[in-house]
């Protein structure tokens, strides 16, 4: 079933699926590990639904996309369907983080427990700031950014995470995709450019703050 | 014309305003910012769109709805057109912040720089942990989390950051709005619920990096 399972992932949906249903997925597999360390055994579409702030219809539209259904009066099985989710996500896997910029972002980051129970361990840490390299940070030491295409390699590096400066970060995400990875998590105010292989997601916490000024702003004008 | 300018904001599209068009008046906004720093007096909106990584139609829409126009071969005045949608965005005032839940991320956020630059000063310190409560940071003393409501009206907070573990934020968000805030920046992983007229900005980090696994996994499988 798992191999069958995985074949659907690549055939029926692909590259298709969107990033809002990608969300999604993420949410239903918190609720799921939330009711499984509950000892819940079954969960309704509703229930999903109504723990993500979305429509049933929603959900059942989502996990019957990738073949998952509930059966009628005992909705689907939390375990199993956490465990596909976690496939599709790639969770069920280790990840190999390097974090570039160790700042203030940086350092909250290397103790942010979610990343860590995910599977996602930074293995290396780059930073340009002599006064930085070579220190040690939750038992790794602080590399030199200029060596970042050797270090890349010898630590098996999957994802980027960038937390430097916003003039540094064009220059970091081209030595990084030269480097040969294909996945970024952008902590720099600026739109990356990168080709069209690399997948970047943007952490804009400015960007966020700066709708709610602008949300209560329309509110007061009103 | 500043007067003019505040009665459309209101008027014309007033909450109509999808959240997808003012993240990009926030980049434009800081493009805008970069280019005044460097000397320069007029920008396209093909040179907009270029540093933004969108179309050149897409700009002109986005500032033609808010009534800004460039001339043609001239393109737009860029201190005029930052004024505005500073305005517009609500950054040409200061913005009093409440920070609840003094950890890591919390600690990243105090020292955020983006934020001061914006006009987005943190006002009060909020925990719910005795060896934090009464300790000093950026100037602040960490204030008990049970006299939320009390010191939220005393340090005339709008926008409150969310920074506690998840099983706290749903309650701490509940308080937030009894105490009559309108505008959460939330770090913990969870959906919240909060009436219509509350609006929620979620800093979905783990669910960003779960969005990157899941494309390196699908371009594996592939």
């Amino acid at each position: 079933m798992k191999a069958a399972y995985g074949e659907m992932a690549s055939g029926r949906f692909g590259q298709k699926i969107s990033d809002a249903t990608v969300g999604r997925l993420s949410r239903y597999f918190r609720t799921l590990k939330y009711l499984e360390e509950r000892g819940v055994d079954t969960v309704s579409s509703e229930e999903l639904a109504r723990r993500n702030n979305i429509t049933s219809a929603q959900v059942r539209k989502d996990l019957s996309f990738f073949g998952a259904f509930g059966r009628r009066g005992l909705g689907y099985n939390v375990r199993e369907l956490k465990l596909n989710i976690s496939h599709i996500l790639g969770l069920d896997k280790e990840w190999h983080l390097a974090l570039v910029g160790v700042g203030n972002i940086g350092l909250a980051l290397l103790n942010f427990k979610q990343f860590q129970e995910q599977n996602f361990h930074f293995a290396l840490l780059l930073d340009s700031d002599p006064r930085k390299i070579g220190t040690h940070l939750v038992g790794l030491e602080v590399k030199n950014l200029e060596n970042l295409t050797v270090e890349v390699k010898k630590a098996h590096v999957d994802i980027a995470v960038i937390a430097v400066p916003v003039e540094a970060a064009q220059k970091v995400a081209d030595a990084l995709v030269a480097a040969g990875l294909r996945a970024i998590l952008n902590f720099a105010p600026i739109s990356l450019f990168v080709p069209q292989d690399v997948t970047v997601r943007n952490e804009n916490m400015v960007i966020d703050i700066e709708h709610l000024s602008f949300s209560l702003t329309q509110a007061n004008t009103k």
